[in-house]
């Protein structure tokens, strides 16, 4: 037996990943990956902007699963208006089938 | 021409990894991928109920990728039924187009 | 608001990023994430057949998200038909949802 849900991904420069955090958690997520990497362009990082701040091409990739799919809305929103008009990165929702549904969702 | 197949996602516990790994193998599967990240809660680790076994938020995602859908469901129960009722994790699978056929596939 | 995007998975040796960076960035995509990883089989490395050659297990994923679904199958045949004949190697393709549909696309 499986269920829908919903996979957040969001990749953003590594000095954003508290402030992502932040969101996934105080919206109502119940857990989330993070995983390291590096990027260019509008999916990473655009290290000619600012050199002196970040490390060239250090990114972070942070994976929410939720069955709740107004909920992934909700971080999707909010992730993208508090960073990413001044910040590259990107945030995109797809379907996936889950075999837990009580280890997700977000209450 | 490309073909639809099921790529299975597995987020578990870093020390799980090599037990998982055993399941992929047996159940079939030509192949995997394995990513090193963190994490915390459903997703990842409950780092507070085990402290001393596992460094916090140490997890990993295994991924496959296979042509035959009934494999990946077997995968999923069997990591499933043996590891995520009394460790943290999630599997869940979802649908990819693939560019080469013949290099997926459980036989 | 959100629109459809395609997002383009390459897991190879990581001895061919570089050269698969070239064929993204040549096609036009505006962006794409690197992430380090192991892994084995089609889907990573066959480390029994050259074994002098890469580190054991050494992989990297290459992730693309483009509005231009025909940009992604694009990346998909090119990486495909100039590395995954000599190459252990993937390439697949899956469709998600996006909210900043000016920070992707191909041109």
């Amino acid at each position: 037996m499986t269920y829908k849900a919903t996979r957040i991904s969001i990749t953003a420069e590594k000095l954003l990943e508290d402030g992502i955090i932040k969101i996934v958690e105080e919206a109502g997520a119940t857990g989330y990956t993070v995983i390291e990497g590096s990027g260019k362009g509008a999916h990473g990082l655009r290290t000619r902007d600012r050199p002196a701040v970040v490390g060239a091409f250090s990114i972070v990739k942070i994976e929410v699963v939720t069955a709740d799919h107004d909920l992934a809305e909700r971080i999707a929103e909010k992730v993208s208006t508090k960073y990413f008009g001044n910040y590259s990165g990107i945030v995109y929702l797809d379907e996936v089938e889950i075999f837990r549904p009580k280890k997700f969702g977000g209450q």
